[in-house]
């Protein structure tokens, strides 16, 4: 791929991205595949003004030889630097860019149960500085290819070919064009103008249907509030967490989820594929998960705590996004999930309540918002997905027909 | 390169090189370069009982965009977490495996004064940490191939040939053939009977003489001794802190240095080569240090703090050895220490002091051992090198005549 576009790429992550302020401290994390890139986001963020730039790298290998050998009561430990760390974050409140490029199922074999049992062990101690820094930091995730992700794409490519097919799919679906900036700019506003029209219905449930067998009502809180696109940060900072997206998300209530999903593409779960699966859920509940392929992962996944079974996002993204047209399965949430409506079980983004500048976090959970260590999107669209709004004052409105926008 | 030589040189390194002991944490320090080797030593060392392994990468072009942007003051500030992880280091005794393959002049042209600086600022809130740590962990230092280092020293070839030219000379100097572990057992002995000789004769000073115009007297302590190979920490864990490595050394009193030496190497420092330089001792301190090449590198490095202009360490290595048999300039201490004779500037080794394990720091420093933030090792040797002991009872020993041992 061409230096000046892939320059065009990290300047967008950087100003659009995460928006990186005068005198902030950036955390990047990327997988070792494409450092030269890398470098070009560091030197971007350097030129926005940051303080400090520091590259947390890792390695998806290492990872597999950890979970192999490690005890769980290792995995499971917070040293005390570590949480000396996170009080720093809390402090400086970095940017954080993730650039993701990990193989799909490069953990493929690992010990699950003791990654899920080690994450438990961290998750109470990492809990409040996470909760500290809600809503404060600006944040982005974007891609970059490696290898073994892009030979899982186009597995008739060479390994270069691969790479550059996937640098040129990432980069459409990013808009990286002749002004990226500015694209992203337009693009917000029409995010956010769809996002107006469904705040205005006063939408009290969602109801899925789909030749699938999918049949799904989904209740809403009276203070929840459809998003998409950027956000601003309490701190007043206007970011763009997701390079792409194309989504207007809200987070329903808990408790209030009847009837059954069928995902309609497979889940990369923490390096391991789950494959044609369904959901059936009472009370808001997963009662019922099954999986053709990657059963123990969705199993492990959905009780990893009380708040994994509930349901955390509803996402609309239209069968013709950007992305649902390059015809790519990206086998990576960042970008299946932008390529068609989805459902995340897991924790509630606050930031869907209505003046949560104002709230706390526990007067968001008391009005319903889920609460959970895990927050994973699984698709659900397709083509003969009807939806449709009941509103508080009882009427039905279509909100998708066939797969898209019904308005 | 073939994956079971590989293996064979990952398992030196963690049983021979730092002899992980169960239980222990061990720290891995590497370039982007070999991934798949550093996963390998990350395998070997937790089938040798390591309780967990971290991975430290570091990327080069990562250093000159922090050395341009960074304030002085933001590069030199220990944070509260880092202080935080010296303490844990100091109370688990991590060992360290330093996996070296950086660009020889991969750092040229960045503000070496704003680098020297900020070392000169975190190293007073470092140094106790160190010092607490000092003699007690296992560590290694060993190299594997980068692609510009390889090209430097083979520019002729393409870069896979250069790399995979590099790994045969790391591995041949490393003496990895089919049995390295008894091999490193034969050549260590070899070592400890040269300097047994050496510490039998009392030496009081060392007068090193060579037609290029090096004229120097080196004065000793009577508590010096000689030191090569493998040495134990005060756990006492035998470990082999270089590999390869092909030098007795010892560090001399200081304040006795007399005289002028001429490099005979180029020097990498910090990223940036010094070459073809001279420097003049009077009472032990460097008075004068001209270099054609890198002066201010050097003149910076001499000048980091007080103890920098004053020796640390003389190191007698053959003309003959395996490093400087194979022809090759390495550009890298590691390799090109282990050709030639050569001094250090700054720190001494305190364990080159007898019945070290007994003795403070201090009590060592006051013996005569120089104390500095530094310590950098220079090529003086060559093959008109001769070297005289003059013994503590007034007798003159040849050490080395031709660039070789004279015994």
């Amino acid at each position: 791929m061409k230096k000046t576009v892939l320059r065009e790429y990290a300047r967008l992550i950087v100003r659009s991205g995460v928006n990186v302020q005068k005198g902030q401290e950036v955390i990047v994390y990327a997988d070792l595949d494409q450092p030269e890139f890398v470098a070009m986001v560091v030197d971007e963020a350097y030129k926005a003004k940051a303080k400090k730039v520091t590259v947390e790298w890792d390695y998806q290998p290492l990872e597999k030889l950890h979970s192999r050998y490690q005890s769980v009561s290792t995995m499971g430990k917070v040293e005390d630097w570590v949480a000396a760390r996170q009080e720093h974050y809390c402090q400086v409140l970095p940017c954080r860019i993730h650039l993701i490029s990990e193989d799909p199922d490069g953990l493929k074999g690992v010990r699950t149960d003791k990654i899920a049992k080690a994450r438990q062990m961290r998750y109470p101690i990492l809990k409040p500085y996470l909760e500290r820094r809600e809503n404060r930091e600006q944040w982005c995730i974007a891609a970059v290819p490696g290898v073994a992700w892009a030979k899982k794409l186009f597995p008739e490519l060479s390994r270069n070919q691969a790479v550059e097919k996937l640098w040129e799919a990432i980069l459409y679906t990013s808009r990286v064009d002749a002004d990226p900036v500015k694209a992203w700019e337009e693009h917000n506003a029409r995010l956010k103008a769809r996002c107006d029209y469904l705040n205005s219905l006063r939408i009290a449930s969602l109801h899925y249907r789909a030749d699938n067998g999918t049949d799904l009502t989904v209740g809403m809180m009276p203070e929840g509030r459809f998003c998409g696109g950027g956000e601003k940060s309490l701190q007043g900072i206007f970011f763009n967490p997701n390079i792409p997206t194309e989504e207007c998300f809200v987070s329903p209530k808990r408790g209030l989820a009847e009837g059954i999903v069928y995902a309609t593409k497979p889940l990369s779960y923490q390096g391991q594929l789950i494959e044609n699966f369904y959901i059936r859920f009472e009370k808001g509940r997963a009662v019922e998960a099954v999986a053709e392929k990657g059963q123990e992962a969705l199993t492990t996944m959905i009780s990893m705590d009380e708040g994994a079974a509930y349901l955390g996002e509803c996402a609309l993204v239209p069968e013709d996004s950007p992305i649902a047209q390059s015809g790519i399965l990206f086998y990576n949430t960042l970008f299946d999930e932008n390529a068609a409506c989805h459902l995340a079980l897991g924790n509630g983004y606050a930031d869907t309540i209505d003046n949560f500048e104002n709230r706390t976090l526990e007067e968001c959970r008391a009005l319903g918002l889920n609460d959970s260590m895990i927050h994973v999107d699984f698709m659900i669209g397709c083509k003969t997905m009807d939806i449709d709004a009941i509103t508080e004052d009882g009427k039905t409105v279509p909100i998708f027909r066939k797969g898209t926008w019904a308005f």
